[in-house]
């Protein structure tokens, strides 16, 4: 990820914005809960959560769609703004993480496991599991419901406001919704490739690219044709990210992407890569996959010889192809987008880093 | 609950209008789905739990806060927030019932439960089981967001929104962090009756009663010294409500309550009810609680030795003694209060009807 950040100019400096509007409320939040005596561990969950690291990809995002629809300067309310979709991401991350059941996240525990740990004293095991699941969703609701106290709070104007809120809506359905087809395909049998790529459409492609992107725009007054050039750069580019954030989560380095291998084959997430192969597979590969998949104690062995199917059925190869495919479609849209000519820079450096990123 | 809609003016009336918008409002997200593909359950789900029944407690609130300060009529804008409270209340009962792991609610399945019996088909049980979590922790998350687009889209003046949204900005963090406080306290040897206290005032008190009439309120424009009596009225009666609703729990008639009365006791709730119990107990009752509060397999005999604890040890008695005072304090604040009379007259037969109510 130290790509993306170096790659785009201004990175670093929204980066720390973002991060010092994120902390400065935190903040305020922690001396409200000491003043009426509540839990602390609540806000220093999110604030570790936030201070271990995270792209702020979109952050990023939502300051490039300002440029590229020609808003000058980065005001402070964009900065609010950008960080009320990072709130927002914690939450999409803390409720993710209790449905999927991981353990670690960006090399930490995740914040049911961390909870379960600080409530074990005096508990069951599986009454101190139950805490720490509940502990999490409430955190993650509060991120919700703060992402959109940090929204409102951001300084919009008026006309600011009545153009994002309506994208905000469509975001946050979106996101909710791709989550749900996930979580209700995880673990099916079938093969159902167009119900994987609108999982990868909603979940990640215009949750994390296209809305982010809309939303700066709007910020700075775009017209509809740059609205639909940012959604015609957007969704490749989006769904290559997911599709190799699909990769590194079975071939990837967990040092490097901060999460274990095993858990999107332990959870039996259908991703592209794993629905291709059920499709290509042969009657052989075919049981090994239905065997392993999903299987909540799956082993390095087991994962190997997922894996093993994973590339000798061809799905590896073609999940790579169609990233290279939907990055260059993402590059052609470049070559003839409204955008202010600084920020088509910008979104073909991020492009290139997007899609070859490593964690 | 029959009691109190009856009981207050235009109550039937309110409660028709709010239930109308939620339709709309669901219908057309039902049709949004459908065009996108979408599974139909999520909004169904939200649909049936809003039609088998509720209070429309905060709706019925927040409209009795604006006729106390004044407020004339029932401007849609006014119901349209009403609603968007209906619709948060949602949102925290679905995930309420996930970490309480209740299996009924107002007669029905939970959303979690019905989830997993919808997503058994090709699964394992705990497969289906997680699924169906999953799924309710995502529908609660869709019901939260749409309480805030409900309320963005209420038709709200720029001045209303100003003095609304902190309102509404400080009652979701409340009832969040009772929440917390609630299932954290869970399964606990130790008898905090401050701590209990604290759990009625925010998870009730002020979420369901002080905050609603602060919102209607402040609609109408409300100074500061009808803020204040209204909290001076409303923390005594939502903290007597709170304690009804907890003798129910364990004494009440799951026909009427909707609930079974054993889940209270399998969580090992920390009511003021237990915890006046647990502080009051000699050493062979103690044991008793000790041995079977927060045992998830408890039976009807079981819940039965805890009842002649509560009892025996003078908790019951006394916590309706609670109840009984507060609602004199509750009713002594109107004698004074600076609202309209009619609105004083709604509020002291509200107060009948809350803590008598037997569901």
């Amino acid at each position: 990820m130290t790509a993306v950040v170096a790659e785009l100019p201004n990175a670093a400096a929204v980066r720390r914005r973002v991060t010092t509007v994120l902390d400065d409320f935190l903040e305020r939040k922690t001396r409200t809960a000491t003043q009426l005596r509540m839990p602390a561990e609540v806000t220093q969950c999110l604030r570790d959560f936030l201070a271990v690291g995270g792209k702020r990809l979109r952050p990023l995002l939502c300051v490039t769609g300002w440029q590229a629809a020609g808003g000058h300067g980065t005001p402070q309310a964009l900065i609010r703004t950008a960080a009320s979709l990072e709130m927002f991401h914690t939450f999409c991350l803390i409720h993710d993480d209790i449905m999927d059941s991981s353990n670690s996240r960006r090399g930490t525990p995740t914040v049911h496991r961390r909870l379960a740990h600080h409530h074990r004293h005096g508990r069951s095991a599986p009454a101190a599991e139950r805490v720490g699941t509940s502990g999490a969703i409430l955190i993650g609701d509060l991120a919700l419901a703060w992402s959109d106290e940090l929204l409102h709070t951001a300084g919009l104007t008026p006309r600011q406001l009545r153009v994002v809120l309506p994208l905000i809506d469509d975001m946050r359905s979106e996101v909710m919704y791709g989550q749900y087809l996930d979580v209700t395909a995880a673990a099916r049998p079938t093969a159902d490739v167009e119900q994987a790529m609108r999982i990868v459409r909603y979940k990640t492609a215009k949750y994390t690219v296209e809305r982010p992107l809309h939303i700066g725009a709007a910020l700075a007054g775009a017209p509809l044709v740059v609205r639909e050039a940012l959604s015609a750069y957007a969704l490749p580019v989006g769904e290559a990210f997911q599709l190799r954030d699909d990769l590194l989560g079975v071939f990837g380095t967990p040092e490097l992407t901060g999460k274990p291998s095993l858990d999107d084959l332990r959870e039996g997430k259908r991703t592209m890569l794993v629905t291709l192969a059920l499709q290509r597979a042969d009657a052989r590969q075919r049981r090994v996959l239905h065997s392993l998949l999903g299987i909540p104690s799956l082993e390095e062995a087991g994962a190997e010889r997922i894996r093993e199917v994973l590339i000798a059925s061809g799905a590896r190869d073609e999940v790579e192809g169609m990233i290279n495919a939907l990055g260059a479609q993402a590059l052609r849209v470049l070559e003839t987008s409204p955008f202010s000519p600084g920020a088509t820079d910008h979104l073909r450096q991020l492009t290139d880093a997007l899609l070859a990123r490593a964690s």
